[in-house]
């Protein structure tokens, strides 16, 4: 996934230079000015509202993300039958220091060796999936905010050029070039938001769906080992939440 | 309704070539440049939150929702209530192997004849609901980003396209068509936009209310069979998500 | 109500002509090849997301909705009193066949005849409840479909026409006259969106909620007359549903 | 706050007027067909969805609401303990006859004393603030309505005007003062939205939060009498909803 | 964060005034009437809807944000373990006169202390914590409204200068300098809303969704301290809270 977004960022700037490069010299497009207020427009903007160290949590986050492969749906449910098939002959006690791969998921099951009450976990579970919900959140709205305050800043870097050269105007033959440069900044704003900002906020929406759906079928597969429920019902219970693909790799796989 | 939305499309496009036509030649209207622009960064864009293969996962089950028929609700109703009657009468396990032809229906009457408990399998048949809405609200949500994304391209477009004629005016006279090309890829985003990505999400939308529907329908059957209810208020509970016309039509029936 | 909506769309289409009238010629405002693109886009795109039966449905329910004047508030409460008064005193049993004016309660008062336990019967009406929801709602979707859709397609025409225009912008004279036509289609969409669509589509969203706000009440009722309250206590409960002026019509009436 | 609303009011339109004057003559501005499409066809798409007696009805309630003075809530939880210490002592009933200043507060007490059993108050009471929030989430819905429609209605105003201007362009000095005339309709709209009708909309959706919070107090209040609560108890648990002014002013009071 | 939101403010003005100096005089963006018109009519529509008293509030509690500083979640959740071990050992009311430094975990601790119910107290923190969300709504509600209204009070602006300068038309020369003029009310109201009140307005949201997060967490604690929970099921279910890098930073410190 990681791939695609790049490809996507890279392809839609390419197209826009090659437009751009097309219909003549690329420096017709360049304007320091107008990319100094657009971009620290924004950047201000975004300042008066998040801290930059936040701003930069949240890339950050948004790296990682790319780099962590997550256990798959279908390894986590084996995964999760295996202990319970487990507890069940064993005890729970027995689970500890088993080799879970999902960091999620294990700190359920120590929990639950620990000795804590089911539903004490529950609340332990919920609690992280909630904290990790809204950070993902915040990111989310840093990016849409700037998305929303990139093509605003371009506008007033525009209305700055149209007044400046509406206000001077004696040779007529200028206005098409000072007209050209106002509405650079309205292009900047453009590009950034509906090629970076905003793509960028829907992926770490889409992020966010997909962890979220994984830790709670890791929650339902924890309360299933406390529970002692056999293998059948964990199965019938954690299919469920998958998508028709997956069911079909794990019936070829069977 | 396969054939309405085919007949939506091309009776929108036709529409729209129509018109072009009436006004001169339809080659005013090709501007290869704008088209790659529009298309290729609505793409892009796209990419860089979803994987293309998620879109075409989307589009897959797009399809497929046009080529399977539904078992009718009257039809459902129906066959819920034979099954409790049999139920009732020769116990849980007489339904195995009965011919069921709503799959949803067949796997929720499945998991009681395997002789679960009726939550657990309430909570399977509404994890599977639940499964079912997140997958078609990624497919709504991957085309209503792409219906966003093509106006914003296009106004892109139209920028880039205005920056350069400006920059460059020295003969009056090209200004006009110069400005015709600019306002292609306007054109081209609105067109994307309005007459194909935002209704096809609109239809998802439907048809993912109208699934919803149905199969809580078939959920509200399975527990009714589970719990051994008689056939007038299994009638009188599942008639109650009866549309005025299926009702009408059922009366006429019997 | 019907008359007000009536009165409410000649007025607006009314003023609307005779704003054109007074600046000239009708005929100037008529452009049928523009008109078809509007109209027909807006109903193409309309088709991709809804069949063509389910728009004319929406509009015959819509149609019906004015023609079937519902019980009022404060007949539904007497009656309800009247009801509950009885089955205190000669059972549940006893109000079979009684008249009653509001079907939705009459058919929650025949289930309780029948013997049904309160919590299906209760199941049962809420169950209507929805399914009368999400019909109307569908009906308002569609509306407000056709009024997000139909400016499209008239900036779509207007972009045509714009094309045209520029592209071939030999006489200076003809600028006028082409510009007018080309936001003539703007103009259509505007008017079909804020004078027919939008204000349709909010009646329905109004009517909607009266109409369920009147079932609900007669659930209330309903579960009063099972419940077996007295009068004072229905009075109580189901008078807190009352607008001020019913309630000062009520109490001119006693 | 009366006053507030009435000089917000003064204040906007005298500033629009001041602008107005200072740039010339008023009468440049006074457009009759002008006026009469947006203040007429606003009213129209109104009258759409929404009987004349109800938008009057809206304007009434909202009328009243300026003029009666709500109890506050300092005053109100005093009370609450005054009646929840006289209920303790000498039982519920006694509080028949109690002179209670806010009505809902006092309602509420009136149905104990009846004595109907806390959950039907409950159920009474909190059915009553429901449709006091329906019936003004109604108001607020037709001035929303209204701030949407009159810049659309001047925008349709302005279309016919531009497509006038554009179809019988003769004399190139008559371009100007035309499209002056087109472009009131805008302003009309803008004006009667922006100062007028989304305003007053946003205020009724304060004073309805105002009002719902100040009958849920009473609420608590209610079924703390009920319940024999001691004052202590009664003071943490009303206390909890005052805002750090109010507990400032009370603070400073005892 | 205070002076973060303080160099956004200050950057993104300085920006701006930089941008208009470069192409010319910064006197060129003065008008008195037209400043008057936006901020005057900001001011105006925001007095219909809210008492100056109230929009005063709204700052003076966000200035009072910057200044306190919260006790961190880490110290929090220390504090807690702290309180619970003491309690576990000498009973509830050991915990009167303990130090607390969060006011909020004080209060409740102390109403434990004070003997009232558990479900009481719970009652009371959640009342106090909706209290201060709708306060905090409100102060968000203000200056979302006067972002909205700026850019409109722009527009009317603009829209009154263009219809002045259309109508006198005399002097082509002159047609530049007013449009100009017209375009400055858009701007100062794009500058009002995009670089002061929208990201204030985002700044009070982020700052009430810490404050809320900050808040549950002390209410989990004391809920957890009455319950009697051990040290280690309280930092289990606290530690559920804490951001990766406030983990870190605790980890590290340990």
């Amino acid at each position: 996934m990681d791939i695609a977004t790049l490809i996507g960022i890279v392809l839609g700037l390419g197209l826009i230079v090659a437009s751009m490069l097309l219909g003549g010299s690329l420096m017709m497009f360049v304007n320091i000015p107008g990319l100094l207020i657009v971009v620290g427009g924004t950047i201000a903007a975004t300042l008066i509202n998040e801290s930059l160290g936040r701003v930069i949590g949240a890339i950050k986050v948004y790296m990682q993300a790319f780099f962590v492969k997550p256990v798959s749906a279908i390894e986590l449910i084996e995964k999760v039958i295996d202990l319970a098939a487990k507890a069940r002959k064993e005890g729970l006690v027995s689970l500890e220091g088993e080799d879970i791969p999902d960091d999620f998921l294990a700190r359920g099951v120590q929990l639950g060796v620990d000795g804590l009450a089911p539903e004490v976990i529950h609340a332990i579970l919920t609690g992280e999936l909630d904290t990790l919900k809204k950070r993902h959140t915040r990111g989310q709205t840093v990016f849409r905010f700037m998305g929303a305050t990139a093509p605003s800043m371009g506008m007033i870097g525009t209305l700055i050029g149209l007044v400046q050269m509406l206000g001077s105007m004696e040779d007529p033959a200028t206005i098409g070039p000072a007209m050209a440069v106002a509405l650079l900044t309205t292009l900047y704003g453009a590009i950034l938001a509906f090629v970076l900002f905003l793509p960028i906020a829907s992926k770490l929406e889409t992020r966010t769906k997909e962890e979220v759906a994984h830790k709670s079928l890791a929650i339902i597969g924890v309360e299933s080992i406390l529970k002692g429920d056999n293998s059948m019902v964990i199965q019938s219970k954690l299919d469920a939440y998958l998508s028709p693909e997956e069911k079909a790799a794990k019936a070829a796989a069977e």
